[in-house]
């Protein structure tokens, strides 16, 4: 043991505690017909949790751990003290890039055989412990040599280099039996459309995508391949915009089926949007997959990465979810990480722990209006009216036609109040 | 004549004037081969200039113009300032919605009826004058029955009336030879997700518009067929978010080929990007058609709509068009508003010379970098490495053989100079 | 009685209702020594709720009130709706403005009398009605003749016009014994800096408020005098853009003790700040009044008033506002107005009884926070070096002096976990 | 010599060259009776010249500086590297953080005596260069021990730390004979209010600034004390919000006649605001100082202290500037960063040039439109009213004398235009 958390026991539930605990997240209870623990599907972000230094744009390291090293025998400790803390909250799952866990090498190869080495040691800790490997990644974005993008890269060594990390990322997460494998484009984007071009990008892009889907049937990875969108920062632009446009790319490249997203709430806030609203568009156009479950800070313009803690935005997240048939593969995965001042172990625990139960809060509410029904109810009164004639048929008439049942001089259209305050009410019932 | 602009001459072109007239805008000029008006295709937009009565959100009616009295003399007399102003400017082209240009009647057939008769007007008008129609449009958004949207509303009657509606503004725009037409979808979004069902009216809207480019062959209108990106506003979100979500749909719903985006800067903006980004995104696609040039202001959230007057960034855009080969059939349409404090007619007169002036200067610039190629030489340059082999045959390879590459120890990409701000001066030697 | 409402009863507590009522809001319930009803202090918003005609930048009036006519006797049946309204919502409180409430007459004398007669209405109808008057204010900023400002304004005739338009709405305010007094300078700002002298309308602004302040003494008027800070819209800039701007500008004028703010949540927002930034920032610097209670959508960039609904985030409002002292003469107004498809008289009611509730909700979160008092201790633990010596001392040496300090070579700060997720996670055992 | 940038020679003005040099900044051209280089007064930023390694918040260091490795051999290499560039650049000023030019030590006496090394040869080497400082500064927000703050810590250590730190640098900037010293603030704030003291806060850094203005005329030291205002970023709330809030905070502590503000373009944009009005509200308020002239991406939530390059934009902002009497002691200091990807040292030159080139056009185009006097005089007569009776009188009335006016009923406000348009078509004859 690596003694880095004490001597903490793992968290176990009791609804009344103020200590270290759960108070609402407990695995078996049941809920529409699952455990909850299989409806949410926790995991832990290693990077986050565990490389993490705590630097912003105006300062440097706050967090002092004991594998801050860059050397194996550091990215050992720092994998001990890993599923430690799996163990101690119980997760079901957790999440890595190739560069959270092993030090850069000297050479592709070196970095190859360092990585090797650790998912070795994984494969290990995983034949006792419960927690299993939601997805696997690699981190095309931090070295310099990914600063002017990876598969979209002006340099073909780049994307070279790119497809052997991702092939061996994913070998890695095949055989460590991970439930899916994800490509955060990052740096797929660009600085200045002056030095850019765009359509050349994205063919690359599209190009590189279609190996990869095509390695995952090679191989007979049965988990899932998932873009993950993002507007901007690391870059001014980046192509992966949010999922409507993930959507048009994979049509583009006639990935649609075969490539999903997993959703970020800090990603949906930046572009624009609420959580629900991109898990729900993606549900409307087949592609969800997963979600990153953070929160960005609505005044803060950029990906702040907090914990969840707003059970009502929680809720509604859930309710889409859960609307669409529930995560599936996918997990809830915390990319989120501790603020910088934060600095004790106990935070770390804290900080997971507060989030499962908010989510665990979130889904009991969700669950509950979809059983309750009042709400679908009243969606589906409010389309009633293209359940009847003429407005099926309707959908099969040209223009002329359709213009012709106005002019017969029949329709007027007559508004009725879209009640929205009415169903934010029948929401707080539950959240 | 209607006296409303005094007894002003139409303007001319004179580089050192400083009363009302053009500085830099000189129709005849030739840049690339081309003469200037027929680069810039300027248009007027009826709404803005004639229809809008300077209100916000928290104000009411500031202008005060002869004809704002809702009944058919009203609207007789705006057509006649509306083309008297055409010839002041010497504009090429205008734009209008239906209900811009009549009184809403009290039934369909009545509002229908007042339509065609201005209709008739313009008609009459364009015998005589240079003026022509760059595009018509329905407004399917400021009337109460469009409330909770047009083509995706959850009231079947609503679907009917828009196509009725779109039917005869096609047919206008048809039988007054204009070069295009265009759908901006103000209400096809929603409010609330909770009263929303996204598939459905993301289907109905798909229908919609499949109805419209039938329509547009069976009748034999050669124009194109355009939607109008803009992520909100009024609604909270418009399924038209983006350049790169209306492509999505297009491909969803196999329209790519017939329906292309005129693109404004203000929605641009809101929706996260820059004016260039969306243009150049659009001729990436394949789906670049026209422009609204506008200006938004970038500390406010909200579609300012001002007239543009930001030269540099007006050359980036026209830089981003004549690169994708111009705008064909499209045009610059100013969907731009008076502030509301800009009571005077000599406002709405100085405003589009201003603007017109702007984009000349841009239009020049644009022309003038795309002449001396050292931007284009740049970038071009900076891809080169995909030139040359291994690169040609790596897009053909799959994952491994790929990665292969890597294996074999040859590759370590080294990061080159992206250079943009040297790429910025050499804009600022343009502009 | 007008039956707009049909025959609805006064809506009661009922912690398990599903039907229109109060599931939290209990008036009489104890919280910390006083009623929830005298924590609360709820008014009802004149303006939103029944002069607003449910129309929005793109889109005309979708409300139909019998009373929307523009005569007196539209005003008078517009009254006997509000307060049956008051009574159905057991309101305490109310607030207004002149133009809420009356015809604007051809002169200003005639605007007058019809203010008058309604206010003697108000007056009467007081007389057997709980409601009493939370604040009276001032329109200053619909009619065209404010479009450049009202104290602000270039011209002094609409200076004038202004004071004369306070004095009243002062008068009226002051004989229905209202608590407060509130100026929203809605207009007071500028579109463009081209034409805006900033240091001559500020000035103007102090004598206009350093006038308010001589008045309200003059006529005893006992209320508090509230400034209502935003940051813009309708204006590109205003001059009262958050609390630390207003207060600033009232110390330049030596107004500090003199006048607070009313705080709004959709202006705080709009702003950059949270709400509770916002209170707390008012308690530090004395000059909290009163607070503005709705909900801006985080995605959208304008004002958009909705109904609160988000019960963590208000419960962190009241936290402060509790720590603060309480609400002392302010109250909560629901400055909110129902989107503009709820159509409905229910719709009314129900946004205001959801927001009862969620604020009944977020109070007793709040109370209960600060009883158990775990936050106040980690903040004074996180202070409590300042306590002792030398750090008291160092508060009143000189720069050599402290940096001796350093020099002896003692002192070597060594960084304490901000805890920022426990306390987070504290906070959602409450809320 | 370091042959850093190879055998370059100063660069010089010549309006014809592409090559790198001027292409409109000319020192010695006259403008309204001063020479270009002593309105500009041009810095150096040295922390984003010499000292960033190219980092953002997803990837690491891109540069690769020969001085990068935290020695004193680095930092006196990284000194001769700056005075070559300030050289090459004719560069009249050039500005710097006590962290970004020596090694951080084990102790405060050890960083110290690095800190004096370094400064001796800063000393020794400006009595051959033209190059003179403009402003000093601490830097209070990198190392982790100011990660919860400086003057305003809740830890006394660190403020005392602060207060020694900025002892040194003020002793430097003397020495130096700096013409400024500057606090910026970038820790001051909070991360989450449910562990902040605001009051407490506000109260100890208002200490502390006192404490540096009485060690300023102790020492005899004849700069100004300039406040940086910053909204957030890295904290999610500054203190030093923008130019309003820190002339309240002036207000408070009695400091508004002794401190000035040092402007930031990308400052001025994440609080909301546009450059040119926070000069203006500068001016009026009477605490201008100086400028920090950079550009932010209007589309990137964050600060990205771009190289400036929209003359238009430009223009506005020292349009400000020389109305208000331009520069004085303050100067135009370049706080611009590279982006990651501009690797060579050429970018570093030709970032700074094209800067310089963009300013010049700017002044010049401000000095003419000043010159002009078009837009004053319209200015003027928008305000004329008020220098006319009664409106000169008024100012000294109550409020029912004003009243009284309109009672009288020979005050009806006629609307004027604002001619906004008109006014931005005369800024575009001069940009």
């Amino acid at each position: 043991m690596s003694q880095f958390f004490g001597d903490i026991a793992p968290l176990t539930f009791d609804p009344d505690t103020t200590d270290l605990g759960f108070r609402h997240y407990n695995p078996d209870e049941m809920l529409m017909g699952k455990r909850m623990e299989d409806h949410l599907r926790f995991a832990v972000a290693y990077w986050h949790s565990f490389a993490w230094p705590g630097g912003d744009p105006f300062g440097g390291q706050t967090f002092e751990r004991p594998w801050f090293n860059e050397t194996m025998e550091g990215a050992r400790l720092k994998a001990d003290v890993a599923f430690e803390m799996f163990d101690i909250l119980n997760a079901p799952f957790f999440c890595f890039h190739d560069a959270d866990i092993r030090p850069e090498g000297a050479t592709f190869a070196e970095s190859e055989k360092n990585f090797r080495e650790i998912t070795d040691i994984f494969a290990k800790k995983m034949e006792t412990s419960k927690t299993r490997l939601l997805w696997g990644t690699a981190n095309l974005f931090s070295n310099r040599r990914f600063m002017a993008g990876a598969a979209s890269n002006p340099d073909p060594d780049v994307y070279a280099w790119s497809a052997a990390t991702v092939k061996l990322c994913m070998d890695a997460t095949h055989a460590l039996k991970g439930e899916n494998y994800v490509l955060w484009g990052g740096r797929e984007g660009y600085e200045t459309l002056l030095n850019t071009d765009l359509k050349q990008e994205m063919d690359h892009m599209g190009r590189f995508l279609t190996m990869v889907v095509d390695y995952k049937h090679k191989i007979g990875f049965e988990g899932a391949i998932l873009l993950e969108p993002k507007p901007q920062e690391p870059t001014k632009h980046q192509y992966d915009y949010d999922v409507s446009t993930v959507y048009g790319f994979l049509k583009r490249y006639g990935l649609e089926n075969e490539v999903q997203v997993n959703i970020e709430q800090g990603h949906a806030i930046l572009a624009g949007h609420s959580f629900e609203h991109e898990i729900a568009m993606a549900n409307a156009l087949g592609i969800f997959g997963s979600i990153d479950m953070n929160r960005n800070d609505y005044q803060s313009g950029w990906d702040t990465d907090q914990f969840p803690n707003n059970v009502p935005e929680i809720a509604l997240a859930y309710y889409e979810i859960l609307k669409g048939g529930g995560l599936g593969r996918g997990g809830t995965n915390f990319d989120a990480k501790l603020r910088r001042q934060s600095l004790d172990p106990e935070d770390l625990l804290a900080s997971h722990a507060g989030a499962m139960d908010v989510c665990a809060r979130g889904l009991k509410a969700a669950a509950a209006m979809l059983e309750d029904g009042a709400l679908e109810r009243a969606r589906e009164a409010r389309y009633e009216g293209w359940q009847r004639e003429p407005a099926q048929s309707m959908l099969k008439m040209d223009l002329s036609e359709v213009a012709g049942l106005v002019a017969e001089g029949n329709i007027d259209p007559q508004p009725r109040s879209g009640r929205q305050e009415i169903l934010e009410n029948i929401v707080n019932r539950f959240v």
